[in-house]
């Protein structure tokens, strides 16, 4: 089965979580956003599938897979389906839910760590809520990535420093890869000074990037850079 | 087996969503967090099982619940084990996973909710952010609850009305309640204008409203009052 992922084609976003995942599960998947609009890609055609009076199991928002017959909205969500049928999570019970669990607080962290650039609403240009971005970001640096990452280091410690859950790869674990490597492009002061506290978050990244699928994708014009129209900005002025 | 609920005693914050699907299923559970610290309840009790170095699957934040061996964070997550063992979800992967990301939504909206009052962060007071939370709000009740509340009443309307999924009650219906009803205490006027186009929504909230289950819990001092301290909190210089 050829999967569709449906994302905005302009920035990484919350559908890069999904890709790492299709890309480390060699799975067989089409980047529907970033297709032409000429071959049925682009905006219109998520518009397309999002707004159909017909389906009747609406995504909320992008990203949302399309798998033969379903449509799997929520990037956890998504994650918890591609990790079922690819090895990407435990099979038991108790391991399943620890691995959503800790996806969940990755949610929560990607949703904060985007709230540094917008904090008044996404309605808003970065640019009209400087002075709030200002005030936010200074508390999240100082006490929630603390929280956040701290926390993730804890859970890979109780488990051995290799992974977070068991003795493989999940999709949790691309997704610390992700946060990383994103919060080095945002703000490269505060990690630099952070990951000093994180010596297994920093292992696992390093471990990630050279799984040779993660390699060949990474490398590939598939990964989008970080740019400051996605979930990781770097607005020098935030990072102090 | 007797769940143990551990949530801040305070209010009724994300621990409502679980309790609601606890007294629903008829679960037999006790609320940590709101037993005596004599009788080993109280914050004491949550503090010692989340920071104990010998749990290896820690969790972030209250909610979580203790299941025989199990120890379940994050709300949806949650509600995600108590519809599977209980009754509360479809049990076909498709059925689930619909399920669960309607709920995703809901914890989405709770947090945009809960931004209402606390935009800059947690750390500050409402007090202290007052002049951000009125902007914030603004763009919230113009633009957020109407996306947020009008999907899920499109939900019911392409599901005959009555439940969101199925032909049966489940936990995202139960949160649906939650919602609409938190939403009336927080925002009176604003929701007296919103639920002019959401008559499902309503009528649902009703029908959780009568269930024999929820009616008894809802009379009973189980049930907390909405107040200041929790996700739902009613500032009229906000609802405006």
């Amino acid at each position: 089965m050829r999967y569709e992922l449906y994302y905005w084609p302009s920035n990484q976003g919350r559908g890069e979580f999904v890709r790492l995942a299709l890309e480390e599960a060699a799975a067989d998947y089409v980047d529907v956003g970033r297709l032409p609009e000429a071959d049925g890609g682009g905006v219109p055609a998520i518009l397309k599938l999002m707004n159909s009076p017909e389906i009747r199991t609406p995504p909320f928002a992008p990203p949302f897979l399309k798998a033969g017959n379903l449509i799997i909205g929520q990037t956890a969500n998504i994650l918890m389906y591609i990790g079922a049928h690819h090895g990407l999570a435990p099979a038991d019970e108790a391991g399943r839910l620890w691995t959503h669990q800790l996806q969940l607080s990755v949610t929560d962290f990607v949703k904060e760590i985007h709230d540094t650039h917008h904090p008044v609403g996404a309605a808003f240009y970065y640019e009209d809520q400087k002075a709030e971005a200002k005030r936010y970001t200074e508390n999240f640096l100082k006490l929630r990535t603390t929280k956040f990452l701290n926390y993730f280091e804890s859970v890979l410690a109780r488990n051995g420093g290799q992974h977070l859950v068991g003795g493989a790869l999940t999709y949790a674990d691309l997704s610390l890869f992700q946060l990383v490597a994103g919060l080095r492009y945002a703000f490269p002061r505060a990690m630099a000074r952070l990951e000093r506290d994180l010596p297994r978050a920093v292992a696992l990244h390093d471990a990630v990037a050279k799984r040779p699928r993660i390699a060949a994708y990474l490398a590939s014009s598939r990964r989008m850079p970080f740019d400051e129209k996605g979930v990781f900005r770097r607005y020098p002025d935030l990072d102090e």
